[in-house]
């Protein structure tokens, strides 16, 4: 667990959308973003108060995030400055960054020095159990997806914060870098070991109220080569209750994957939960999140419309409409 | 790659079961197997001479391979003085025990001293790309299973013997330790992080000429909510053109799985062969290989006659009644 709140680092970043990470946590978690710091020249802007070091400690914060993707790859000198700085003063780090923290040595002596903690969310901390398949009280929703990358996540969180708002019962469970840090909690599944990926999303979402619902993030999906294996140990380890169907109407082949086509939502439909049912006979298909951006308001409405009627179940835009129709979904069974 | 031929350390063995990665290679491989060497106690026997250190390097042997399972989980220091001798005599260990070769540092330390390997085959030492889903040339045949442990890995490597008999182009793929010390390579998928499993499929099955054949070892099953991530990206990494349906009739839950039905031979047909069909729409179904162990040969004949008619597709017991006709089923693709 990431203590929160914290302080956003933005670091130099270039534009706005370097900093997706930070936009995520003001978004879905603005009660974590405390405050931002920027470096000279930077050019994201989250809309939170500009504090450095001190102020921000003074108010609460524990832990210096790192909301901006880094450039080259290397965590550079002059970041390097302000994180040291910031494990003196007392917060942890965390990074979702490819260059992890952990492997600069003069971070981890100063880390150590201070007593503070540095957290890099692309590698698991926890010693994961094998899936063991046992019945979990509590009710769980999973979005699979006709592709990556079509809005399995944004649509998770979307129906998280509908739900918070009526005031169910509810937690979204991070699976990935980005999720992790928006909620200071989750599990890095992508670098999780084969034997063990069924058993993290046990571990995830365990035993819970009957009337709570993890609404699990998804990842990958079943027909992408790459990456289907992940999205099956999802499947199969998270016994959900309910399924929401993700797509994006536009994309021409499989993300990363030329000459594969992307496949039916009806194909996702009997693929998924044929195997959901396997951990979870009571396990149906509840709504369907269509990623609408790339097309225009009168697009975006016939698609729906067309997908709404082809498939007998709500479809919506979450990041348009919002997710109130597929809470309502969940919510009925 | 572990250099071969070997000599089969069988230690202290205390019944022939425990030798079961010795008797796999003595089976499979006999033609790696040049010596055994036993220590006092031990009840196992390979049935191939008898040799000390010396006398299997003069006559070759490379590599000294713990052909046996280790007791209470610990490499004993009886076993020990053996394994540094063999260091100083010029031989690499090959090991899958969970007590991994490379955490002991006394070992480490005299196979440095002498440029000698430590394979511990449970831990992958390739770092595997993610797959590309690219089409490779030469063809593919998988194993896939109702359940974990029907016999996959023992009918690829009869079909695997029945093809070399006939003079085929063909190679046994190993995916788990047992399949890696009886061929010397492989990959150890249990052990691979999510994000490349299926890559490292890739990687263990690449292009080849257009008669050769990559018999795939399967491991786990879609049905089984523990493993079946892992044998979702062998069925997209692996790209095969023909699979084999393995079975074990007498099963009453899933391993390890109290309450999981076993999945139909009906079901697993189609589930693994819709998604098999994403990597490569050539694929078909072509056989299935019961495993008939825990029935009398009547019983077993009728067992096979059932699933054969039912199922339309030879179905044979590999071990009974040899693989032949599997073997005539993929040479008829």
């Amino acid at each position: 667990m990431i203590e929160t709140p914290y302080l956003l680092f933005l670091g130099d970043a270039p534009d706005q959308l370097a900093a997706k990470v930070a936009q995520g946590i003001k978004d879905w978690r603005p009660e974590f973003a405390l405050g931002q710091y920027r470096m000279e020249g930077c050019k994201a802007d989250m809309k939170v108060p500009d504090m450095d070091l001190a102020e921000a400690h003074a108010a609460g914060a524990r832990t210096l995030v790192i909301g901006v993707a880094n450039r080259g790859g290397v965590i550079s000198d002059s970041w390097k400055a302000v994180l040291h700085t910031a494990l003196e003063q007392g917060f942890d780090i965390a990074s979702g960054l490819h260059n992890l923290l952990r492997d600069e040595a003069d971070l981890v002596t100063t880390a150590a020095r201070h007593g503070r903690i540095l957290h890099d969310v692309r590698v698991p901390s926890v010693k994961y159990p094998i899936a063991n398949g046992v019945k979990r009280s509590g009710k769980r929703c999973l979005a699979v997806g006709t592709d990556c990358s079509v809005g399995k996540m944004y649509t998770a969180l979307a129906m998280d914060a509908e739900m918070r708002a009526r005031g169910m019962k509810v937690s979204f469970r991070a699976t990935g870098q980005t999720g992790i840090l928006i909620t200071g909690d989750g599990v890095p599944l992508d670098a999780v070991i084969a034997d063990f990926m069924a058993g993290s999303i046990e571990y995830l979402t365990p035993d819970n109220d009957p009337d709570h619902w993890d609404l699990i993030e998804g990842q990958g999906s079943l027909f992408h080569v790459s990456y289907s294996g992940v999205t099956m140990a999802l499947i199969h380890g998270g016994q959900p209750d309910a399924l929401i169907l993700c797509h994006e109407p536009t994309r021409t082949h499989m993300r990363g994957l030329p000459g594969y086509a992307l496949p039916s939502l009806e194909q996702v439909r009997d693929t998924a939960l044929a195997m959901a049912r396997v951990a979870n006979p009571a396990c149906r298909v509840v709504g369907i999140s269509v990623n609408t951006q790339h097309l225009n308001e009168e697009e975006a409405a016939a698609c729906l419309a067309e997908v709404e009627k082809r498939m007998g179940l709500p479809a919506v835009d979450p990041f348009r409409h919002g997710a109130a129709r597929l809470v309502d979904a969940l919510a009925a069974i």
